[in-house]
């Protein structure tokens, strides 16, 4: 599928089920995309935080898109993280994910190294020169350290160098300075799952929930419930929500880190909910107790998810 | 060569060369390693920040090993820096670097996820047993945001997982932790290289200074001086090196990150000592401008270094 | 007057005029209360971040509470920042602002000082117990470094221990949390004031602007549409203020920091209004330039204000 | 007494002993001034962030300073810290100091608020212009959460502006900066406690060290060895010191601040030593525990202090 001219709705960046031994599980993986998809997801965004490129080799990020973009064929468009350190490095991988079908890729600014503003638009430029295609700016400052200037973002979607932006800051009055911009072309999508409601009475185009994977229903009930401007009963969907996201903090955190606890517990649900069929993640990464994991199901039946 | 029991002297962190269209420039490359085993360095440190490794592709990374170690032939010891996000990627470059001739691999804990100290603990276990080579820790909080805690360190030290330590953390109160800590069998390295000489006098095995790219004689003197005990003749080589450093300042901060200013003041005084052909750095990084230039050839000059 | 059950509506942080000599100007000050009470807000709180209140001394401190509460006599509800680094120097100002008529005190965690969520924990419920009145959290961790945790805010606020929240964190997850715990007798303020409609349709009970010196008709308009249920009206009128907002950014990043233009934006739109009689702010502020000055004047021409 | 042209030794950040109910307990405090200066302190710095300033009412700041400076009677040179926030309350604290008889004032940058470089020049450039005595600058990063920058510090040295510096922010490379500058009339003390020798080999003049309110008479022998240029022994004396610190780690990390287990553990020891009566810390902080100050007095019997 080639891009739409907005993204809107649900695009659930997409867990990377895993073997126990670590590799890519790919049956799960289409399960999982099937799961989302048969939910009314209208995009999919593999290799994002949740979905732990930060952990999977370059091979298993090849894996992962090509075998999620062979089943879709085309039904959705698939963006598709290319999260490195720097220019080179995050081209590579831009690369091989646009040659295994992804159809649009986001990008962090540069971290490890200490950046500049200057440093920053030069690489969303030459990203967007270099493969030509739709780049999303992926604005996560708790990961990489340096919170995307709204005025940047507006310069270089202006200019067409991005396509659009997931926004992670969680700075949602910044968020709200670029929606209102207004930019033609340029789909804003917030990745604060807990403020769905709020981002899209602001104008976001659509939202990118890790909680999604666990309830792609209720984000895509919640999204409709916005599009038809009916915030009473959206904010009661967005509080149901609510009460299911602290599952992410049933792993100690005299254990583990809040990524292990976090990604552990999405694929606690999904394996409770018969979705995938390990719940493993990378190295190296903490699991969570058998205890942890009741506390999970616990989440998912008061939800009404099991 | 195989790693002796405790590195010691200077052990420069290797800048790589690159030619104007950000290739790894070979001819350069082992034009400045002889720059730098002739001034007398014990070891050499491949693919640190101050190689660009986070700007270098792995095939870029790989050329740097396998140049240097079939050129050096096991005259010096040589250390692979092994820097990515978390585990499964940095095994991946540990084994390359390895397979690639390197004695040994440096690694940070893991960076872009936020993590903890019992990950941490795991990940340095996982590279020491999956690689079975030598495994020093980098300690360089700018860049990942955790500080490894000397605790840890020690405890890992103390069990043959790490070989040893180049803290760039600037915290000399946790280094001398460490080394007053006299495990044996680690090396201590610090990588503050204005801070040589107190390092020594602390007990620091040795030193990996981004500016003895620039001037590997001076280094090698201001060891050689501390280890004959003579910290007043040491301290004045010191300072002499202090006045030339803040050539890392001349890029203009409105203009560029620090990285780009320190890099590519490295390079641009090695291209006007002859030592490399061009100062190119890796993208996004913003080149010096000829002022500039002309600043870093002013500090050479008063150092007589031109 | 007596505190509310609960505090609803508009609530400024009001502005701190001041003579040039850096006294408070308690002519100007009066006029700025019967600007803002005018305009139908809610309730007042004095000695806030907004009021430098970092920059009053002890007496400037007494001055614009004394003068306040003597004027209004009753009829809004006063609030007052108590704000210092530890206990017992929160509890010396808490002390004398409700000696001079503050209906309720404001502070922050301790701060210069690192704290810890158990001595945060003591610290709230000394001030409770020892003032006797009603006590605000104040949570401002761009000025103190510690964001409260929504968890201890609930447990405190189920104890009786606080009676509200002023929320000047940005954190609208966390924000969120707070809010759908629905305390009763607890009062949930946001100080976000680019996010009012969002934070009254999470069901805030009220807001503490800044801007709202500026523009207190625009506020009050803005949280009797939301109370109202017009979402989109509400929604028009918040991007109104959006586009008021900026005029904190005139004062150029070269010359001052975002405190002084901010503050020195505020005072220069109150003096050109006619309000207040001089815009000086407290040293070492920088103060607008004159080319400056005019871009607040064009931000309040732009907005029908001038 | 007034100041001498350069302060060297050492200079103890003095704590503040209290009686149960909080107050100074002014017999203590003039003991433990007593203890101090028989071990042969060339000073003494009065309301630092080791002496509880943050927690201390202005009556019990200006106790502190007027009841030492009646009992020295001008023996040594009497520093004392105004800390707060801005300029105003800075010299208010300022005032009351030097009119209880200190000799210079030290302060910190303005902190809470957002600051900026131009108005920490003009903090500095104020607080001498306005006293007219002495001004140390005060660099604790970890407290007011701006490093100072040395260029700065340099030119309000150069300019006489400042007296000194107290640099407890452990950047040992900027201190260094600072030291080889070597201003006339300029004091360069250290509060690193644990890097003395290293700090004078690079040419401070002295050290501000909290751990000396337990051990002075170490500090002192620390302090002289170095000037006798014996780094050796100075080493060993210093590694003795090294190995008393960890009490300051005693007090748990899940139970209390870093500042109340320091504190808390340097007035336990001055307890278990005799100097003071009560070990009692200001609110909010947390006290040891028994067992925990029978770990200190562990510490202390390891050094031959008890």
């Amino acid at each position: 599928m080639s891009m739409p001219a907005r993204l809107t709705g649900v695009i659930p960046p997409v867990c990377t089920p895993m073997t126990p031994d670590g590799d890519v599980d790919t049956h799960s993986l289409l399960r999982l995309v099937d799961h989302l998809t048969g939910a009314g997801v209208s995009g999919l965004f593999l290799l994002g935080s949740t979905s732990e490129v930060a952990f999977l080799t370059d091979r298993g990020r090849r894996t992962v898109v090509e075998t999620v973009t062979a089943h879709l064929d085309g039904s959705v468009p698939v963006l598709a993280g290319a999260i490195d350190m720097t220019t080179p490095r995050v081209l590579d991988h831009a690369r091989t994910a646009l040659a295994g079908g992804a159809d649009a890729v986001v990008a962090t600014v540069p971290f490890y190294t200490r950046t500049h503003p200057a440093e920053i638009e030069r690489h969303f430029r030459l990203l967007r020169e270099r493969t030509g295609a739709p780049v999303l700016a992926y604005d996560l400052p708790d990961a990489v350290q340096t919170k995307l200037d709204p005025d940047l973002v507006l310069a270089l979607a202006a200019d067409g160098v991005l396509a659009g932006i997931k926004d992670s800051s969680g700075d949602q009055a910044a968020l709200r300075e670029i929606i209102t911009a207004g930019i033609s072309g340029f789909s804003v999508l917030t990745g604060s799952e807990l403020l769905v409601d709020t981002a899209l009475l602001m104008g976001a185009d659509g939202v990118v929930p890790g909680l999604g994977n666990v309830d792609p229903h209720g984000y895509v009930r919640l999204t409709r419930l916005c599009a038809a401007g009916d915030w009473e009963r959206a904010r009661s969907e967005q509080e149901r929500l609510l009460a299911l996201f602290p599952m992410v903090d049933v792993g100690s955190a005299e254990r583990m880190g809040r990524g292990s606890a976090s990604i552990g517990a999405f694929k606690a649900a999904l394996r409770l909910r018969g979705v995938i069929d390990h719940a493993t993640t990378a190295e190296p990464q903490i699991p969570l107790s058998d205890e942890e994991v009741g506390r999970v199901a616990g989440y998912l039946k008061a939800a009404g998810l099991l």
